[in-house]
């Protein structure tokens, strides 16, 4: 018997649409019901597998699920997330996959409804292509996933957001919602900021002389230029502290390169490369 | 019956294991004789099939050679070109796979040797892991190898090293060392330099946070922090162009998150992706 009878995923991009294949392939749902802005997407989705049926009427999708996915842009999902708590049964679990979390929960704190069914949830998965004709059933497989609760969040609702993101194969940590933001400033969002910049200057006909070390460091500028806007608007400040620590490294090295001070500049390399090397391939 | 009797590698790491894998694979020469300078490596070269045999002794492993290539670490190369040219038949090409060139060049120009029969090389192509346990007969198949002429370099000795470098599958372009200098400072030396930064200003106990944008951009941070060292000093005037125009960009971007300016912000990853996108995968 499935773990759950329905469960609605609203936004079915590469994210929503892989957690639909997963809990599909794995047989852990009755029914995958996808909620979408667009009949198109809802369409890519339905032939792909990811979900069992699709909506354009989020209320209608959610009515009756015991787990609610928010999968929508970051700036939407607080909207979508209470939205999402209104419909829904109050025992459903209700998360969302977004990439920044203190905003977002602090807009569902704010909306002044009873979340303490909502638990923020980061799955560390992704692509630089976007949609659901890019979805993975083993997107999240031995990927992590944060999830984030706030005070609000109950001990039960923690535990089943837990279970379900270790039930599609992911391991969890769990951290408050500022300090996810303010990791993830680092791992995640200055990474993508700096790709960014590595690629718009550099001069579109040096790119044949642009080998794999180019194609790695910019991978990610690939990415939706509006979907990472909102992410960047979501955590400037933390964005900003991990930028000047960046900038501060940067000017050290200019430094170094300058005075020729190849001791200083191979023991930062070395630290570098130590750190690297923890990560594995 | 094959190209070249005698082809002598001189420094037998990644690029010079995988050229002597290629040659052998590719069936281009009767003998193909590595320098090194411990056994240890002339033995792991040996083992892989890369070189038919080993010496220590540059002079010998020269002598009545068709085509030398340098492949030691940049600092080296200048000297080791010089010694090549010296006890190489004057008939023989000679070049080299440094990743930086205009010093390189002027090292042997300076060295007032008859330099007529060499001309620079930099294949485009290589992997964050060195050693002769990584080479690969393929690794150069389908990539880009830079000849860099100058006034010295004939042009038969260009035009045949175009074609040792074709008959190993790589495509080549031709340009100046300066030129050539100026152009990897920013799709090479600037990207490893900024994926340094990145990793070593990333805390280790955020590592279990950082997924795939921060391990792709980062990736090359892994590589041989002494070679580095050397490639930055051999190209600093450039690599320090390059970063120049990279902090202003991170800068501006700093302004636009900090003053909310969504529209600009947004402009900047979309000019980003375009170039990137102008790549591919």
């Amino acid at each position: 018997m499935p773990a759950h009878s329905k469960v609605a995923i609203v936004g079915v991009g590469l994210i929503g649409g892989s957690i639909g294949l997963a809990l599909r392939e794995r047989q852990l749902a009755d029914e995958v019901v996808g909620v979408g802005r667009r009949q198109l997407s809802l369409n890519q989705a339905l032939n792909r597998g990811a979900i069992s049926s699709g909506t354009l009427d989020l209320a209608e999708g959610v009515a009756g699920a015991e787990v609610v996915i928010v999968a929508t842009p970051v700036a939407s999902v607080g909207d979508d997330v209470c939205a999402a708590l209104a419909a829904a049964p109050h025992e459903a679990l209700v998360t969302d996959v977004g990439s920044t979390k203190a905003s977002i929960c602090l807009a569902i704190e704010q909306a002044d409804t009873d979340s303490s069914n909502f638990v923020g949830s980061h799955p560390l998965a992704g692509d630089h292509r976007s949609g659901p004709d890019f979805a993975r059933a083993d997107l999240l497989e031995g990927k992590v996933v944060v999830v984030t609760p706030d005070d609000n969040s109950s001990t039960i609702t923690i535990e089943r957001a837990k279970a379900f993101w270790q039930s599609l194969g992911a391991r969890v940590h769990t951290m408050r919602p500022d300090e996810h933001d303010q990791a993830l400033a680092t791992t995640s969002h200055l990474p993508h900021l700096v790709a960014s910049a590595l690629a718009a200057t550099t001069p579109l006909d040096s790119l044949p002389l642009a080998a794999t070390g180019w194609a790695d460091t910019t991978r990610i500028a690939a990415a939706d230029p509006a979907l990472w806007t909102q992410i960047f608007r979501q955590n400037t400040p933390d964005l900003v502290a991990a930028l000047d620590r960046l900038l501060e490294q940067l000017h050290t090295a200019r430094e170094q390169l300058q005075s020729g001070d190849e001791t200083n500049l191979q023991q930062f390399l070395q630290q570098a490369k130590r750190i690297r090397d923890a990560l594995g391939n």
